[in-house]
């Protein structure tokens, strides 16, 4: 069996064996299947996708291509949260000492993002001295005196996706959704989770643009989690504004205390509070899904939660007193309030008082973008200080000379190009509109 | 503009600029796109075509990614004729000096083949001493003097097609009409024609299947040939059955020989008056495409093509006597006659009496192979002695006992593969049936 031959027979439509998908895999190791084999496979796949046999054989080559963590010796059901990916979505940072505080083990490894803002452990190292290269043994001691751990991902983990995510991003097949759920759920089941909870983001800000791709996605990861033994729950949320009031990466670390401290804004704590509950649900700390959302709220209000986080950052060598006094946190040089004028020159006009209709998640996350807040390459340096918070919500009323947002920047030139994507973000109108469902559809 | 753009926009069904086909060209030699991103834009391309300007680009890319010989020296109208493959395809051997002896200058560059036999320049190597490799400025020499010069294609000459097509054999994206259409046209514009006869071959025995395939291939590139300047004409024969009896390196040039001697079979000699005489035509060596008909058919029994082969061999370092001597050519060890058993065990019976209905080209071509005659990867050997003569042809009477074909082997192991093909390549039935149409289209 040629590599050729395999690529032959996905580029005809047929469905590959698994026998087919582990010479693949196991050649990008061995060198039996070249790079430019790999890449013409994987333009086959783009167009023909894969069933669901194909996928799950080619999440469990993924995921035993390197080591698998095991966390046993952990009590009790460990479960896991991802997210797709969106705008301002610091949903991880307060989710898992949430669930952890009541009663869920939370072992979270995330990859550095590559997108407007940094990932999760970016955000996180906005805090200083927050390690997040930490040995397995001590991120399993952290896990279970402290009931959750956030690191990043070791390079022993899942090796064959790395590899496949990098050639797929520079020959135009990331987006291929057998491809994204076997990347996502190879990695996820590597830590050694027992259930898994997924928040597949839909809307401008997101991976998945329409409802449609995000269900076949959400599907394709239930079903896969289903195969491999690993319950898995997906909840699709709106992504078509960004979620909370501030983007950037010390922002978001502001805004997830001001969240744990019960004063976050509604729709980041609704999804915030839904997730966490199928994953208190999921561990068994409830004995249904409706005291699950009881008692996370409960426990959000009691500020245990607050409380595990700050552990967090101390065992893992931040300092916990950013917690009162987030001027211990980067900060960027400037501040500019950008305010609704009806008559600007370079959009068309809009009424003198009227309503939010539009705050485009995508546009806010390239304007952060453009202040420095995330990276092009992996090489790139992101810079924790800057982004935009004070960001208005759709739905609410505004008239001239209100703020829109407040751009958090250290240069001109960077301000000014975040402006260029700002100006084309917001659109008021004249009549009232609702805010938008959240919560779209859950699969399990 | 990154190569994954570029592949990107192809990967959506959108049109690649010349700007873009050059920067992929270009990029394989000086690096800018890798072979991983190469491969993955061909299987793009595979599945989401190219319009006919992309195919221009592409062809002019690819044309001048090396040397273009220039045969301004050379009087006249030069043109060369191009086949899509067969089995039993040794029309170029026939025409070139046909076509010369009626006053076209025929200058023929090949590649080697990789197939069930060799190519035309593999034919010709079947003949000691003959130099398939010669300086340009010799080639130029022997085609002025001569008519006609017949060599292998220089390292200099498209290089990028070189490169591209060696990437395509081992990603399965050889079968891409737009891919084939430059990879062609590039070559052939290359050696310095003016115009080009192109026989697309349609059958089993061939690479396109169907006319439809075959039909959209040719007004390719004569749609190519027009918008490079080069005009071009496409005629489709058929190859659902070997062209001639003879299959086999030398024993196709024994049975070029006697086509030149005016004793060649029909199906042979009606493709190679077609195709000489759109050469003639267009070299305007004829007023009237029938004129051009007559002529050719005249010039051949003149004998006047038989000196031309003859003085073609001579000038390349052959010996002319095998004209006359056979037994000069490689011959295999051993013989065996393969006859018609209408009670054979390994197949269902047949009649005693009937005629022959199916000879299929593509189970001959790989008997062939199977005993030696080609090469599966370009550093394989061919044996130029062995092969199959005295093929049966669609239509003729046969009864029990008689002559199917005649194998010609070294190795009772090659013989006995050669065999398994050989048993399923015939069709006898009962009732008569006409030979196949021949000349099935022509494309200008």
């Amino acid at each position: 069996m040629f590599p050729q031959d395999i690529i032959h027979q996905k580029r005809e439509g047929l469905s590959l064996s698994k026998e087919q998908i582990d010479i693949f895999i196991e050649g990008l190791h061995n060198g039996l299947f070249k790079d430019y084999q790999a890449s013409a496979l994987l333009m086959a796949i783009f167009f023909n996708g894969m069933d669901t046999n194909e996928i799950y054989h080619l999440t469990d080559a993924l995921m035993h291509s390197g080591d698998m963590i095991n966390l046993d010796q952990i009590p009790g059901i460990k479960v896991d949260k991802h997210s797709t990916g969106g705008v301002g979505d610091k949903v991880s940072l307060i989710l898992a000492p949430l669930a952890a505080a009541c009663g869920v083990y939370v072992p979270m490894m995330s990859g550095r993002g590559l997108g407007h803002t940094g990932g999760t452990i970016d955000k996180l190292e906005s805090i200083e001295g927050f390690q997040i290269n930490l040995t397995i043994s001590k991120f399993k001691k952290i896990l279970k005196n402290v009931g959750c751990a956030m690191i990043g991902q070791t390079k022993t983990l899942v090796p064959a996706d790395k590899k496949l995510y990098a050639l797929r991003d520079v020959t135009a097949t990331v987006e291929s959704i057998p491809l994204i759920c076997a990347s996502i759920m190879s990695k996820k089941i590597a830590e050694g989770i027992d259930s898994l909870v997924l928040d597949v983001k839909v809307g401008t800000g997101a991976f998945m643009k329409n409802i449609n791709d995000a269900t076949t996605l959400a599907k394709m990861m239930v079903e896969t989690g289903k195969k491999l033994k690993k319950p898995t729950v997906a909840v699709l949320t709106d992504m078509n504004q960004p979620l909370g009031y501030n983007v950037g990466n010390s922002l978001e670390i502001i805004e997830t205390i001001e969240c744990l401290k019960n004063k976050g804004p509604e729709d980041l704590m609704n999804v915030t509070y839904e997730l966490t509950a199928h994953m208190i649900y999921m561990a068994k700390q409830a004995a249904t899904l409706a005291e699950s959302r009881k008692k996370v709220k409960k426990v959000l209000s009691s500020g245990k939660a607050l409380e595990v986080f700050a552990s967090l950052i101390e065992k893992q060598g931040g300092n916990p007193r950013i917690i009162d006094k987030y001027s211990l946190l980067p900060k960027a040089k400037k501040r500019l309030a950008l305010t609704y004028i009806p008559r600007s020159l370079l959009k068309k006009s809009g009424p003198q008082k009227g309503y939010v209709h539009q705050v485009d998640a995508l546009l806010i996350g390239k304007a952060c973008h453009a202040l420095g807040s995330g990276r092009a390459s992996i090489d790139d340096k992101i810079d924790p200080a800057v982004g935009i918070n004070n960001i208005c919500k759709i739905g609410q009323p505004i008239s001239e000379g209100k703020v829109l947002c407040q751009i958090h920047y250290n240069s001109k030139k960077q301000l000014n190009n975040a402006i260029k994507y700002l100006q084309k973000a917001f659109v008021i109108k004249r009549h009232a509109v609702e805010a938008p469902k959240l919560i779209l559809k859950t699969i399990r």
